[in-house]
């Protein structure tokens, strides 16, 4: 067996650098060699070591910057270099990452591994916006679901199941496909009324969010001109934003106040746009 | 309006204090109190400001110390008399730790919150094992469901929905009732040899798991003796196990040995039993 240096399959969270585990933290800080996604914001990357070699591997919509065979082979060819490679990804490796696809591959090549999980964009994105994701009497499961599809395909999914009133359904991936589903969820059965929130860049400074309904969501996300990543949930959870949500400037961390004073924020912190 | 101080309804994570997100160690460094539930470890309290006052409402099952009414009438206490609250739960406080309905009280009663999000179970006692929640080809969603039932009541869900071979099915709090949720799984159309994996105090040092099948797993639950609080994870992805679940001594994360020197471990880590 060759030598080799030992791959972290890190998630880096939904954006906030406050909402990195300590672990991730502390294997950053240790890290020989980071190789990182498009979604991992410059704020994550300054808590790395400065002197770890980087790897910018991202993809963006329509374009992929390298593919996953390549990032594969790429993280192969640091383990044979490298001591302590943090492979770092938006997220939770494992809900949507691709880490299983990675994992399978070190695993195949006999590169000692290990994952790190991270706060997902679901539970990050509705956390910052006090709404819940099961909640008696409202939701008594909740699903995450990826909207992605292959070219010309639709997405791949048990529609029945989906439209389930008693789930919250958490769609990453989902705004170029959203005219897709929604037509789905109604034609199986989920009440055109049903609350929907968008969220744009979660848990960042950069966040927006609206809400709508199962019936007008594709509307309002063509007007509001919302674009990739966004975060869709979908379910009767939503409702409690009349209760829950505070204005705007009470959405704001306090963590962002501490690091990031007002002229950071001329527009007075998350615009909020209300349209259900 | 009376004065009131800010309560943080943080997620601790599934057990690892290294899992904890560093607003949640930051906010528990500083609070002048900490409300915290059964599931909070030990190692996790020590990380929080030692002249906080402390107050323990934990629950097991059948056997309730707080009911939530006076949980939430003690949150509203609390806020009167200090400045900087902790609400601690185990996971993440908004998939199934009824931080919604805390959520409301506080708001009902002119409390301002914030809420920090947790690693949930599922994504860390899978991470810990290597197994991804969602994997091309096996999973295209992922869903958390609460096994959880009144007395004498079935767990309500849409069964048939939840039959779906194409979804991870997570199901929290549902050792007492597995027979009913096997069974309904069963009779909706998932097959027997439906791979299930068990795990018993997930991402501790005293975590155990092991493998088995829909048509085996109350058999098994039965022998091999696993008490609650378990996370139950069924579906194909359990099946990666073969390829990416590394011997019991690989399992244990690096930071453990960090941590805990070989005496806390006198039989060599976690046990793992494989009976699939």
């Amino acid at each position: 067996m060759q030598k080799s240096g030992r791959i972290y399959l890190v998630g880096a969270g939904p954006g906030d650098p406050e909402l990195l585990t300590i672990k991730a933290a502390r294997l950053l800080d240790r890290a020989d060699a980071i190789i990182y996604d498009r979604l991992v914001s410059d704020e994550i990357l300054e808590l790395a070591n400065p002197f770890a070699e980087r790897v910018y591997v991202g993809k963006s919509t329509g374009s992929h910057s390298l593919k996953q065979s390549e990032i594969n082979t790429l993280l192969v060819h640091m383990a044979r270099k490298h001591c302590h490679i943090v492979r770092l990804k938006g997220g939770d490796p494992y809900i949507f990452g691709r880490g299983g696809e990675e994992a399978e591959w070190l695993s195949l090549h006999d590169v000692p591994f290990e994952v790190v999980p991270g706060i997902t964009a679901a539970a990050g994105c509705m956390a910052q916006l006090n709404l819940p994701l099961t909640h008696r009497g409202l939701a008594t499961s909740v699903r995450f679901v990826t909207g992605h599809m292959q070219a010309d395909a639709e997405p791949h999914h048990d529609w029945r199941s989906l439209a389930d009133p008693d789930t919250t359904l958490a769609i990453y991936m989902g705004v170029k496909t959203m005219p897709v589903i929604a037509g789905k969820l109604l034609e199986h059965g989920l009440p055109t009324d049903t609350p929907v929130m968008i969220i744009e860049n979660g848990s960042t400074p950069d966040q927006r969010h609206f809400r709508s309904t199962l019936g007008n969501v594709c509307d309002d996300l063509n007007r509001l001109d919302f674009d990739p990543p966004c975060m869709i949930v979908i379910g009767r959870v939503i409702s409690l934003a009349d209760r829950l949500s505070l204005p705007e400037a009470e959405l704001l961390s306090e963590s962002r106040f501490d690091q990031n004073p007002a002229p950071d924020f001329p527009d007075g912190g998350l615009r909020y746009a209300h349209t259900a």
